[in-house]
C-alpha cells in the first residue's frame, strides 16, 4: 500500500513542510509495536466457531490463533490467493483491475514486484515474531542510498544529484553556520560557555568542517560527498576531491526536502523484506491456515442476531446463487473502503466508523529492464531515488544485487492527483508514461526497457483504495466505535490499529479483536 | 583487517577529533576505485613465466589475469587456503598464531566470523565486479543500526542508549539553536534574507522542529527518536512520546562522537558482505586458479638477475631443505611487514620503501552465543553498537537475522594499545575478557555465552599486524619506489594503493602492477 513517505510527501507537496509534520501527527504514522507475543487465549472455547472475512494478514493471523486456541475457523477470501494487499507479482501472474483491463506479467524467472507493502520496519516486532515462527527468511531492504539521486526539475538544469553530495553539503553548510554563530557568542544565552567548546567540537567532527570550522573542498568533504578523481592502485591516481555546492544553491534546490527520511523511525535502518517477495509471509501463514480459506468468495452480506452471524458470498467461480456460512462469531478483516459497499447487520455508530473513513488512491509501477544498468553503470544498489516529476520515486531493487540478466524496479510511486492521472489512462500507457518520465534520471530507460506492471490500489475491487486515511477529528469521533464488538461482529485490520498502512498495524489489530472476541466467549 | 574507523576513533581518542580528520586526510583513507574493467593485456608475451607470492587477493587477481593474457603462472601461499586476511573463520577450523597458541574453532554449523575485512562498500568497483564475474552472491551488510547502542562508560550512569535517540536529539537542538540565530538575524551576514525562509523551512523538517523552530517533546521528535509508549492495534494503546535528552547532556556524553560515520563515504548504505563469509570471495577466485597455487610455501628468500627470479621457500608440510621456484618476472603481494623480514634482491629505494612503513595491531574477538538474544529481546538486527571500552565495538551478524538458534557477533575489534593488551592475554582469556566488558552492553551475555575466537593480527605469522600504515610523509618519500618495477620484480597488495586496508586497494594495485610488467614484456 501506500507508503507514508508518499503520502506525506505529498501533503508536504500541498501545504509546505508544517502540513507534513501536522499529516503525521493527525494520521498516527508513528510508532514501534507494542506486541509481547501471541496473546494466550486460555479457556474452554468450547466448539464456538469463528467466520473470518479476508485472508489478509489480519485475516490469516486471526485464523491461526483462534484455530490454537480451539476454535472452528472458516476464512472467505476474495482473491483466489491469500495475503490481500501482502502480495507479490511475478512471471506469468495476471490481474483485472476495476473497468475489466487485465494485465498478464511476463517478468524474467526470479524477478518480482511487490504492489502492496515492501518492507518491514525493524519495530514491527509482530510480523518479524510469526516471520521468525512461520520460516520466513528476512533480508535487508536498502532504504537509504547515498549514491542514488535526489532529482528537481528546476534545479541544476534538471541533473540529478548523487544523495551523498547533497547530503554532505547540507550537513556542511548548516554546521558550518552554527559553528559561526557559537563562535561568535551569538547564542550565549542558549548555550554555556563550557558547551560551546564541545559543541564546536561535535559540529566540526560531524559536519567535516577543517581546523576554522569551515565547510570547504578538501578530504574532509572529501570523505562525505565523494571524489572528483578516485583513489587507485600501484601509480594510478589518488583522490581528489570535488566542489561542494553552496549553501545558497544547496537550499534553493530543495533536494534537502527528502533528507530527513533517513532518520524517520519507520524507515530507519535497518529494515527488511522477506527473501523472494513480500507474499512470503502470506504464504507462510497459508501453509498453517490455507486449508481453513475459501478463496473466490465476494462477501455479499454480514448478518448477525443473538444465536450468530450468516455470511452471504458468491462463489465467483462456480457462480450461481450466494452462499451462506453460519458461525457464532465473525472477525471481518475487509477494508472499509468495501466494506461500506456490503449490507452489514450492526449497531448505529459501527456502522458510522465504517462510513466515515476514506481510502486514499495510490499507484505503484513496476518495471522490467534487460540489465541492471544502475548497478553496472551508476553503482546503484537499492535505495530510493526522489524526484518532483509525477513518478515521484524509482526504487531499485534490493534483491539479485549484481547479478547478470534483467532486473525489476519500482519505477513510480505516487498516490492523490498524480494516482488519479497516472491511472487514467490504459496500463500500457501507465507503463510508458513512467519509462518517459524515468528517463529523464536514467537516459538508459528507453533502450534498456523490458516490460511493466502497474497496481492502482484505487482501482483494485477489493481495497478500492491503499490505506485508511484517518485524521484526529475521524479517529476521536470513530475509532473506539470501529474497535468494538457489535454483538457477534468484531473488526479488525490496518484500518483498526494505531499502524495504518502497515502489516503490523494488520497483525496487531487483529490480535487484539480476537483477545477481546475470546474474552466473551470464555466468560459468556 | 582493522578498520579505518576502529584505527581513525583511535586516533581520535588519544589527539582530539582534529587528530582523526588529519589522520584521515594523511592515510589517503577515501575512496572510490577508478576502475573501469580488467586491464586488456594484448600481445604475444611468449611463454613469459611469472610466479606470484601469496594467494590473498592481489595475488589471486594477479594470477587470473596474467594467465588469462598467456602467462605461465605460479603462486606460492604460506596458507592452506586461498584469500589471505580475506578469510572466514567457522566450527572446526583451527589456526596457530606467534607463540604457538593454537585456537580451534567450535562454531555451530552456519555460524561463522570475519576476522579480516567485513564488508564491501558500494564504491569499490574492481572487488564488485569480481564478485559479479565470479558468481559470488553479495548480501547488504548492515553498517548503521538505530536501534544499536551508543554507550560511553561516564554517561548516563553507564547505561548505553540506542543510537536513535542520540542521532535525533543532536540533530535536533542543533537544528533548534541554528534556527535561532537564523531567526534573529544573526547570520545576515552569512545567508540571504532570501535564504532565511528556505534555511528555516529546511531546519524545521530536518530537524523535526516544532511551527516554533523547538525541539521538543512532541510527535515530531517521536517519529525520530521512537516512542515511550508505542501504539498498539485495536482498542490497545496509542503512540506517546518520550522526553528528549537536552543539549548539554548530549554534549557532554559525547556520543555525538560516533554519528558522523554514517555519512563517511566508505561506511555509508549500501555496503555489502559475500553471502556465507568473506573468503567466499577468496575461494571464488581459487575456483579459477587455485590449481596454480602452492599452498604451505613459507617464501624465505626472493633473488633476480638479468635472466630471472628465482624464489626459495620452504615446505611447512614435507619440511626438509628450501625448494626454489624459478620464473622470469615476480609479482610479490606479500604484507610489508613479513617482506621485510626475507632477503630480496633489489634496488635501494625498494629496500628502503619495504622497511620504511609499519603495521598497526588489531584483535577482532568473535563470540558465539546460544541464542540471538540482541535480536529477540532488544531489536537490534546487524549494525554496530559503540562504546569508549577497550573493545570498542559490538557488531551484531548481518546474516541468519531473525532465526532461531545460535548467533555469532563481533565481540570486540579494537587496535593499538587496547589490542596489545588483549593479545597478550591467552585466547581464552580474550574472550573471557570481552564477555566481561559486553556484559556492562548486553547483560545477557554470561549467561548466553557459548564460545569465542580472536585473531591478534599482529600475532599471525602471515601479516605481522593489519593493514600498511601510510602517512603523507612516507608516501612523498616512498610510495612511487615502492610501485615501481625494480628489475624482474613488483609488489602489489593494499599497501602498494591508495586504498590501504580495503580489500579494493589490493584488486587495484595488482591490476595496476600487472599493467606495468605486462607493457615492459610485451614491449622488451
Amino acid at each position: 500500500m501506500l507508503t507514508r513517505r508518499v503520502l506525506l510527501s505529498g501533503i508536504g507537496a500541498a501545504g509546505g513542510s508544517m502540513a507534513m509534520f501536522q499529516a503525521m501527527a493527525s494520521l498516527g504514522l508513528n510508532g514501534e509495536s507494542n506486541y509481547a507475543g501471541p496473546p494466550k487465549l486460555d479457556g474452554n472455547v468450547r466448539g464456538t466457531s469463528v467466520v473470518i472475512l479476508g485472508a489478509g494478514l489480519a485475516g490469516l493471523v486471526g485464523a491461526l490463533e483462534l484455530r490454537k486456541a480451539g476454535y472452528k475457523v472458516d476464512v472467505l477470501e476474495y482473491n483466489s490467493r491469500p495475503g490481500g494487499r501482502c502480495w507479490t507479482i511475478r512471471g506469468g501472474d495476471t490481474y483485472t483491475e476495476l473497468g475489466g483491463e487485465t494485465q498478464h506479467c511476463s517478468f524474467a524467472p526470479g524477478q518480482y514486484f511487490d504492489p502492496g507493502p515492501w518492507r518491514i520496519p525493524y519495530h514491527h516486532r509482530a510480523i518479524l515474531d510469526y516471520c521468525s515462527k512461520l520460516g520466513i527468511a528476512l533480508e535487508p531492504f536498502n532504504q537509504v542510498n547515498y549514491n542514488a539521486y535526489l532529482h528537481s526539475q528546476k534545479a541544476f538544469d534538471g541533473q540529478p544529484q548523487r544523495y551523498r553530495t547533497i547530503n554532505a553539503d547540507y550537513q556542511g553548510h548548516i554546521a558550518e553556520l552554527l559553528a559561526k554563530a557559537t563562535s561568535q557568542q551569538k547564542l550565549s544565552d542558549e548555550v554555556s560557555r563550557e558547551d560551546v567548546e564541545i559543541l564546536l567540537e561535535s559540529l566540526r567532527t560531524w559536519g567535516a568542517l577543517d581546523k576554522d570550522y569551515r565547510y570547504q573542498k578538501n578530504v574532509l568533504s572529501g570523505a562525505r560527498r565523494g571524489w572528483a578523481v578516485e583513489p587507485g592502485g600501484g601509480l594510478a591516481s589518488t583522490s581528489l576531491p570535488g566542489d561542494p555546492v553552496g549553501l545558497s544553491d544547496v537550499l534553493k534546490s530543495r533536494l534537502w526536502e527528502t533528507l530527513w527520511l533517513a532518520s524517520f523511525y519507520e524507515f530507519q535502518t535497518p529494515i527488511f523484506q522477506p527473501v523472494g517477495g513480500m507474499d512470503m509471509v502470506a504464504k507462510g501463514f497459508a501453509r498453517q491456515v490455507g486449508n481453513l480459506v475459501r478463496y473466490n468468495a465476494q462477501v455479499t452480506q454480514i448478518d448477525q442476531n443473538d444465536q450468530g452471524v450468516t455470511i452471504s458470498y458468491k462463489d465467483k467461480v462456480q457462480g450461481g446463487a450466494d452462499k451462506q456460512i453460519k458461525a457464532d462469531y465473525c472477525l471481518c478483516t475487509l477494508p472499509l473502503s468495501t466494506l461500506s459497499q456490503i449490507p452489514v447487520t450492526a449497531g448505529g455508530p459501527l456502522q458510522a466508523a465504517i462510513s466515515a473513513v476514506s481510502y486514499a488512491a495510490a499507484i505503484k509501477i513496476g518495471l522490467q529492464f534487460k540489465r541492471r544498468f544502475w548497478e553496472t553503470e551508476e553503482a546503484i544498489y537499492g535505495g530510493i531515488t526522489h524526484t518532483d516529476l509525477p513518478i515521484s520515486q524509482i526504487a531499485y531493487p534490493s534483491y539479485g544485487m549484481g547479478r547478470p540478466g534483467p532486473g525489476v524496479l519500482l519505477g513510480g510511486y505516487t498516490y492523490g492527483l498524480d494516482a488519479y492521472d497516472l491511472s487514467s489512462r490504459s496500463a500500457p500507457e501507465r507503463v510508458a508514461e513512467a519509462v518517459r518520465q524515468g528517463a529523464r534520471i536514467h537516459p538508459q530507460y528507453p533502450q534498456e526497457f523490458d516490460s511493466g506492471m502497474t497496481v492502482p490500489w484505487h482501482r483494485m475491487p477489493t481495497t478500492l483504495g491503499c490505506f485508511a486515511m484517518w485524521t484526529d477529528e475521524l479517529r476521536a469521533q470513530h475509532y473506539d466505535n470501529l474497535c468494538n464488538l457489535d454483538g457477534r461482529l468484531v473488526l479488525a485490520g490496518e484500518h483498526a490499529s494505531h499502524l495504518p498502512g502497515w502489516q503490523e498495524g494488520a497483525i496487531l489489530s487483529s490480535l487484539d479483536a480476537i483477545s477481546r472476541l475470546h474474552k466473551k466467549v470464555v466468560t459468556a
